[in-house]
């Protein structure tokens, strides 16, 4: 299989920087991806002999499963490094980890990173290609691919169509990556929730900002539903007030679900709390696409690594030669 | 290699339900996979392009690494989640937590829990294989296949053969499972400890139970020591006075293995606490069949995942045609 | 590849006990090896089927990642094992648990052990080979190989040439085993710190023992630092008063280094404290040959497991016939 013509990265560090023909590069490799997947034999020789380096300095089993996944699938070979029990890491920098995981001979790296710009930053220190698994409140950009290639598998053409997404936005990866790649793909976004999670400032996107739920609920072709951080809610209460106040007042249930058109979707990027941002009936009904958002996840990072790796390889030849 | 006709489970849950053709089966294959052990290239083709996850939301190294190379030995691609670390699993159903796994497109999923039927429960709700590596105090199924293998290996025909399950017999899933292989199989087994380890009641299940140790040692056939869970015996006085009293009275000594027919074997499910439960000396000597258990677990392994597999293919096959 | 006709070991515990030829043919074997770290499809045969356990009782994700990319760059599967959060070791010997590892089909271990002399215990009572991964205070063989060979890269021969290991000397096994690899070499080796962290004793292994830093900088052909361990600085202040203090009186720094031959190279086995043993700058300038050995470290691993495996093989085939 031949790489798109028009991509032309080795590294993918967020979608903001993506054009409109990279998008669809990565959903049309996606595509031919997911096709292999029902196969009774899985593998594709695509990148065999490559090793791809997890490096995940935040902990994430879920993403880190999916890439992992992704890799054993084309074949390469695979180290997964968790940051915080790694003596990798011990009074080291990360230029220092990334340069020395280089030095071992590795072929890519796959960085999840509290800071935000970690994956960008080490894109300029290291040959070696950087994607991003998600870095601080940043971007999540491998999430917002497998959303908006879920979106345009159910809905068709994107333009025009309306998509809520609903939650915790304030310091979200996930949402900045949707909000990005879809109004790309010409959808009109609306970021539902709390005054507090949602400030109007993100206006400034080009999306529309609302704090009537039921407004934001009424046009949807699809409803994104972000994680409630229950996390930070302990750690600080004033985001909102608390778990069953967000619950009653944002929660998706099936009274509020009624809300929505007949044929509009649910979405989640995972793991669900059941019963506080998303009710439990909801996320086993036909509307809910979660599961499949899944398994468009690896076909997607297959697609991402495979992409990239291409790329890499390409320009080390040109190099060469 | 094609699979015995009379197996015919996706899942291994529990041997309760087995017959004793299944059993045949499993040891059947089991035989053959051992042969290849020896040879010097070792792997096999039989589950190439298969991805095999080790659920374990229970830590147990020493089973999770025999599924892991008995994986490894079919060519599967295998991924372990270990749960207490594991963010999968953060605020998420079990459920929950095995769909995504199965719809990041795993073929088969090893289940260890602390609970007593989740393995059952999985195989209600997802359509890949279930393998049970132990729940709760229910049964360990694979521990019951390979130490039955290893028994028919060492005696012959079971029939009429006594077996003397030792120790800790309350809350352990390795004696049930093992009752249940060893009774179908035609052997007498009894269990013997302290009474309040081994309460009259377990006699319902077709055994003895006696608190006679040396009766219960002098027509033995086999042993089977189990491990005394210092765990349990911290956070509980009741089971027993102290770990030196059980040593005292039901360890198994020199003086003690003299009571044991010469040609009685000695085995034990690992790891063992030498000095506890049974003689360091002992655990070396001739009788003990303790490394056999180990290198059969692995054959055992392999012909469960082997199995298991197969027939979860062929149920697709005729779903699909 | 043939194994060079001078290698004859299955195990790896140390370089005390190793020729000169036989350090040859660990060189010449991971140059070779080196060649092929740069080729678009990087895996080698060598070690196809055999599985390579990595115990590690002992956390070091550095040296564990470079074992296990050095086992998948030969085709071999392997498992790692990270003793301290292992249920494998819960109550069991050393010994009990390489023999269930051995019984479990691995056909090596590479074995990192808090306790001086484990390596060589285990190779007495397993069948498998044993390559040390770092023993205690006693050798880090594959460090001190790998040391060595990017010194005779860059220095080409050895003989008198000074190389100059400065630090933390006292308790370390990376010293040790440069000390014994550099000496038959024909290097002249001069251990230089603190006289608390570098004893007048150091000098009956044929060295040199400095405590002024300027002479022992000014004619080294090469300079190895060694990390300053933190952790033990915390536990006891009786080796140096303070990390500040340690830098202020034998930290490499620019003005330091400018007491160096022009062409002096600067060595760490890492993860470097920029700051502490060695200045930033100098981490990073044409003088630091510090990635270089990490990639070499790498085929160093590939050429240990490869000698070791094969010999084994010869081994088992020659008891065979």
């Amino acid at each position: 299989m031949k790489p798109p013509a028009n991509w032309t990265r080795k590294h993918l560090i967020g979608l903001e920087d993506l054009s409109l023909e990279e998008i669809d590069a990565v959903h049309e490799t996606a595509r031919s991806f997911r096709q292999t997947l029902g196969r009774s034999v899985k593998k594709l020789p695509s990148l065999r002999g490559k090793t791809i380096v997890n490096l995940f300095m935040e902990p994430s089993t879920r993403t880190r499963l999916a890439f992992e996944l992704a890799a054993k699938r084309l074949s390469a070979d695979v180290i997964s490094i968790i940051g915080q029990a790694s003596s990798l890491t011990k009074g080291e920098t990360l230029k220092d980890t990334a340069r020395n995981v280089e030095a071992l001979n590795a072929d890519m790296i796959v960085l999840r990173h509290a800071s935000a710009g970690s994956p960008l930053y080490l894109s300029k220190v290291v040959e070696v290609p950087i994607v991003s698994a998600g870095d601080g409140a940043h971007e999540h950009p491998t999430q917002g691919l497998l959303d908006s290639f879920t979106l345009r598998d159910r809905l068709g053409d994107l333009t025009g169509k309306k998509i809520t997404i609903l939650g915790d936005i304030l310091f979200s990866r996930v949402a900045r990556s949707n909000v990005f790649a879809l109004t790309k793909l010409g959808a009109q976004v609306t970021l539902a929730g709390p005054a507090t999670l949602v400030p109007h400032d993100f206006a400034t996107l080009g999306v529309e900002v609302s704090h009537d739920l039921r407004a934001a609920l009424a046009d949807a072709d699809a409803v994104m539903l972000l994680r409630i951080q229950h996390e930070r809610q302990s750690q600080s209460s004033t985001h909102f007030p608390s778990l069953g106040e967000y619950t009653s007042m944002f929660g998706l249930n099936e009274r509020r679900a009624s809300w929505l058109k007949p044929e509009a979707i649910i979405m989640h990027p995972g793991p669900v709390n059941r019963g506080v941002e998303l009710d439990s009936a909801l996320a086993d009904s036909k509307r809910s696409v979660i599961l499949d958002q899944v398994t468009n996840g690896l076909a997607i990072r297959m697609a991402v690594l495979y992409l990239c790796g291409v790329t890499a390889d390409l320009e080390k030849k040109e190099e060469g030669g």
